[in-house]
């Protein structure tokens, strides 16, 4: 299909794939696609291995980067702003936290360090990120909290990156239009991650109708040719898939994760601040139903709340990878309502293709039913 | 369009128009769509009138019914058991209602007795209204609560008359699937009234690959030719569209609700149990604010609860309909998150025909790009 997207990003398909393995941006950009990098959980070294490694997989194809960076920098020493946050975590969180590990039998295991993460929020935390993201040859970049600063949208203007950002609300989408944003992803409640409350099937043509000439990707519930289809119907320039990645055999979550995406159906995930501290869609576990427990503490705020819960996750996820019962119990992950389609694990750029010819021969279809 | 509906029912185009209004299921019929009259609201006497004037508008034309019919039916007196459930209301629900209507001063008026809605959950009730439709030349039969009882699939396929059910998540079509339910009405939770967790855009095409050669019709997200293309691209063999008539002219809710539609936005509304016992999606308003306070009692199961606080909807709505501040502010009905889409009020036949030519432009559209 040719839209708006293909023509602005110079790629086959407007299939946007959103991930945070390198290997599976390589492989949707190599299908003809345009994989993006979720780059928030990486410091800037790691950033910069990332993206050097996308650009020797996939021979001068176009691909962007997603990078948490705030909407207005905080001028400060990243290292001072991580141990003040830190310090605000009340002691009940700990405590609950801690307890929970234990009520499950969670072993303990060697865990990384994300407090760059935090960092990133600080004024030389995400200047040092959006250095090593301009130094590279990225077509796209987009920004996860918020309208992007405004230094973020004059270096993509001057070195002609294309700048993106998801919306969940039409206000959302008037303040992004205002900060100067190319292009708009309306993402509804279906998704997987941070969404709000607006379907996709609703949320799509009213972000269309106040784009004007830019162009809108729709995000959420697509994950095959026939949801691709419709997001065009809806007026979408192409789709922004961030959930069907994870059944890709190129995805780095662990086996334990992909195991109990291919047995969930569409009715297992919830819309809960218990990892991020904001609503965000993942699959629904016993871990969200300790939380919910009478007597639970309530989540903290964005970015206390992974602060507190890092820790803890790296623990699960390693121990359901061994096959540990409580573990395997609360395993959770990010997820949208499509997980309930997923049926294997696929190549990603088998899936990228299929859901590219799968969404033509849709059109043609319904182009034979015209009176 | 062509499609497995228009066929199976003899339309013009694949839109079924439900609603509460005869006019509205009149006008949807004469422009070439399906009238479904929403009648769960009526009496047997009230439903013959309505049907009899509906055959008297549409000269032949084909339209359907919606009934609360429940899935078994409970044998005894209607009478006995609507005053068997008036008792089981608790005192405590009956002070904050009363008192919710104090704090906002709202007048008394004269109010309806709706007991035949309970009424119909018995053998005699529910035998009466099914005698009223198949005594009409009525196309559909649809079944509000749950699968359809066996009398009702046997009388209807005696008759030829077409049975549809609404579904929330796959488990509920196979249910329908196995009592013989002939079409099925994916609902996505971004509808109003009784909707599950699951957007269009996922569950559309999961119903679709279960239910083999049935037409499958989308619901919820759908009030104009771009989201009608869309369903269509999904597997739908048309929409089933509800919120969209109430910013028809020929709607019977009073001025007072409709423009607090015209002016809401499609992040106004909310899914809450607090008008019939069950989740439904409605206009969010001080009347829920009300019912989430602290302290406030736990709505009740359905029917209690819409026999709760029905007489209270009827002064509100009353109240609201002469202008009356208090009223104004917990004034609400049922509506899906479409109503950030309403611009005016226009005749349904208009919004009907306008919808059909919108999607056919919107897949020819489409099709032109197809590479």
């Amino acid at each position: 299909m040719r839209t708006a997207l293909t023509e602005l990003l110079g790629v086959e398909h407007p299939i946007v794939g959103f991930n945070r393995s390198p290997a599976v941006v390589a492989a949707v950009t190599n299908a003809g696609g345009f994989g993006v990098l979720a780059a928030s959980v990486y410091g800037a070294e790691e950033l910069d291995a990332q993206l050097t490694w996308i650009e020797e997989q996939t021979g001068g194809k176009p691909y962007g980067v997603d990078l948490l960076v705030p909407e207005k920098f905080v001028p400060g020493d990243p290292a001072d702003l991580v141990a003040s946050m830190r310090a605000q975590i009340p002691e009940e969180h700990l405590q609950f936290v801690r307890g929970l590990l234990e009520k499950y039998g969670i072993p303990p295991a060697p865990t990384v360090d994300h407090q760059h993460v935090a960092a990133s929020l600080t004024t030389p935390g995400a200047v040092a990120l959006l250095d090593v993201a301009f130094k590279h040859r990225i077509s796209l970049i987009a920004s996860a909290l918020g309208a992007p600063p405004p230094e973020l949208v004059a270096r993509a203007k001057a070195q002609g990156v294309v700048t993106a950002a998801l919306v969940g609300q039409a206000r959302h989408a008037e303040r992004q239009i205002a900060a100067g944003v190319d292009v708009l992803v309306a993402q509804g409640t279906e998704a997987g991650g941070h969404t709000g409350t607006i379907a996709t099937m609703v949320l799509t043509p009213e972000i269309v109708d106040i784009a004007g000439d830019r162009p809108v990707l729709a995000a959420g519930g697509i994950a095959d040719g026939r949801q691709m289809a419709a997001a065009l119907a809806l007026g979408a320039a192409g789709v922004w898939c961030g959930s069907v990645w994870l059944s890709s055999a190129e995805d780095v979550a662990v086996a334990a994760i992909k195991n109990k995406f291919l047995a969930a159906s569409s009715a297992d995930t919830l819309r809960s601040p218990t990892r991020t501290g904001k609503p965000a869609r993942q699959l629904r576990t016993a871990w969200h139903d300790e939380w919910d427990a009478p007597g639970s503490p309530k989540p903290l705020p964005l970015p206390l709340q992974p602060m507190l819960v890092d820790d803890a996750w790296q623990r699960i996820d390693a121990a359901a990878e061994a096959g540990h019962e409580g573990a395997l119990k609360l395993e959770s992950f990010f997820v949208g309502q499509v997980v309930g389609s997923f049926r294997d694990i696929r190549p990603a750029g088998e899936i990228t293709r299929q859901m590219a010819a799968d969404c033509e021969q849709r059109v043609r279809e319904l182009a034979g039913r015209l009176s």
